[in-house]
């Protein structure tokens, strides 16, 4: 289905497998998705991904559940299914409940209805919002 | 600018300006942004998108200032100038910090990268992922 | 302001200013408007792109005023500041009434919205939906 | 396949099975889509969705017809791929004929080309367009 | 799945069997994919879709390879799962080695993160770039 | 017009003068674009996406020009106005004739507009395109 077939670790190289092994151990888990595994043809690509999401989405400013549900914003916006399963079970994964599960669809819903009407309209920015 | 004029106090109907005023009471300014302004050409319309703002962006589950990044995360993926100035500037009026504000930038260039990444390999969800 | 600079009639190519004709004769005004004034440096391409619309927006099985409608939903869902005033403005020398274009605003949002949501559920096709 | 469980009436709470019930009453079907049964989880998002399509899809100064063609011109704009099916479905419903459909797509794919077209040309808006 | 049935060469009409006939000759292959059958209800638009397609994807200024990148990179941007599969396999039809395949991906996703922090930034336009 | 202001050299950080340092000494050139500057608030994501940028945009498989008409395509399709002038520029230094720019619009436009039509049909991904 996928562009690329998806590398097992038989099939990986060995730079691919060590990227997977830190993948297992910063997760915590022996299960490498899909993603990593289509990215594994091209190790340097796979490499600076994983080491750049590791970066942002770890530990800040902002809590890591909170990161998560903006990853689902960005990528409900932008009709990304795989992310939008991935990156909500990883928002599951970090404490995200039901309710919250809800507020933030209904947050979503309410921009892409907004971002709408106001491009429709095109409403020009105010003087007092410019930075 | 706009695709209709914007409206003051001065031209709006009784309707609208019922809005108007629950818009600043709720907000505790005598400023209403230019989007109900273009909005008010339409009190129904108007009305049901304020109504209906309030509620979702209001206190719940989720952190009101979570709410206005995941509003700008939205807004941003569909390039919406206006939605991301007065969401950014909500957030600031509901204390995001310029580090929060830094870390939210590069969550969102994140996840546009690899939404990319992912929809040019066509990755088949895992069914991990699945409910 | 554009990435090319838009060309006057002075300016033009005689294949050009056969085409600026064109699209005066058959909306019957001299004005010709940017857009075209941006292509006009590849002859064919302005060419080929008036052709086409001439035949997709003329009268069929859907209303002209119809069309301009649809026009500016793809417009306004794609983030086309350009298209959105010049395919607003084409609906109301159409005939589009304040109340019909306050209508098309609020479907618009509408379908964004849900978009929003359902593509954040990732919600399955119905059979009874299919072809 | 959704990222939540589809609720059938067994399943649901009251509040949602009031909800069903109009949607059942309104439609004049017995069937409830998938979009209902995964909104399901949350009665206060699922009413106040439904009772604002309601308003919004209904009749006004715009033909029902024309509403579910506009919003399947968003739907697709936007890569909604659920949106689409079920929008082209109610449209049927309503009415539109194999001619109405394909000159719909026909419009749809005008815009995108012209979208994509002035948006790499970076067009000014003529002065003209402007409310 | 589509929305329309796809027809096989028996259901079409001459005008469809005579694009098809000019789709496999252009080609040099027997097999005629999914779009066009299921353009094929509406020999109007097939046609015009197809002539132009020729037209635009042929030899020229730019390579056809390159040509084909340009469009994979499109149908990324705007989540186009059948383009992105089409068009990648056109691609490598033309050439594309799986270096060039991974450095386009790359490519894709620099411009998807910068594309999301400009517009989180909101960056003015230098006067340098405006021709 | 930022959602943060610009820094001029004299405001900014070491961290972030050594950024801009070897912006100029890369590109041979004493100016630094806006992006850079709105960025330089923030030198670790400054660092992060210029070292990146070196790297996903230098010579490699693909051709620098290349990938530049790739970027604006991709930049082009999601709106991105700033990015949409900055790489057409760039694609400019690097030798993007008249010709190519007119062919590349050309090609957004065809994809675009199938993207659009595509989408609208929910067309099945044909097995041979599968990998």
């Amino acid at each position: 289905m996928a562009t690329v077939p998806l590398l097992s670790d038989e099939e990986a190289s060995a730079e691919t497998l060590a990227v997977f092994d830190d993948i297992r151990a910063t997760r915590g888990t022996d299960y490498v998705n899909n993603f990593w595994r289509a990215l594994a043809h091209d190790p340097a690509l796979l490499r600076a991904t994983w080491e750049r999401l590791k970066v942002v989405m770890g530990p800040g400013a902002l809590d890591p559940l909170v990161k998560e549900m903006i990853y689902v914003a960005v990528s409900t916006a932008n009709g990304c299914e795989y992310c939008v399963h991935s990156h909500t079970a990883a928002a599951r994964a970090k404490g995200m409940t039901p309710a919250q599960h809800s507020e933030m669809l209904a947050v979503i819903g309410m921009a892409m209805q907004t971002n709408g009407i106001v491009t429709g309209l095109q409403v020009p920015v105010d003087d007092l919002f410019k930075a």
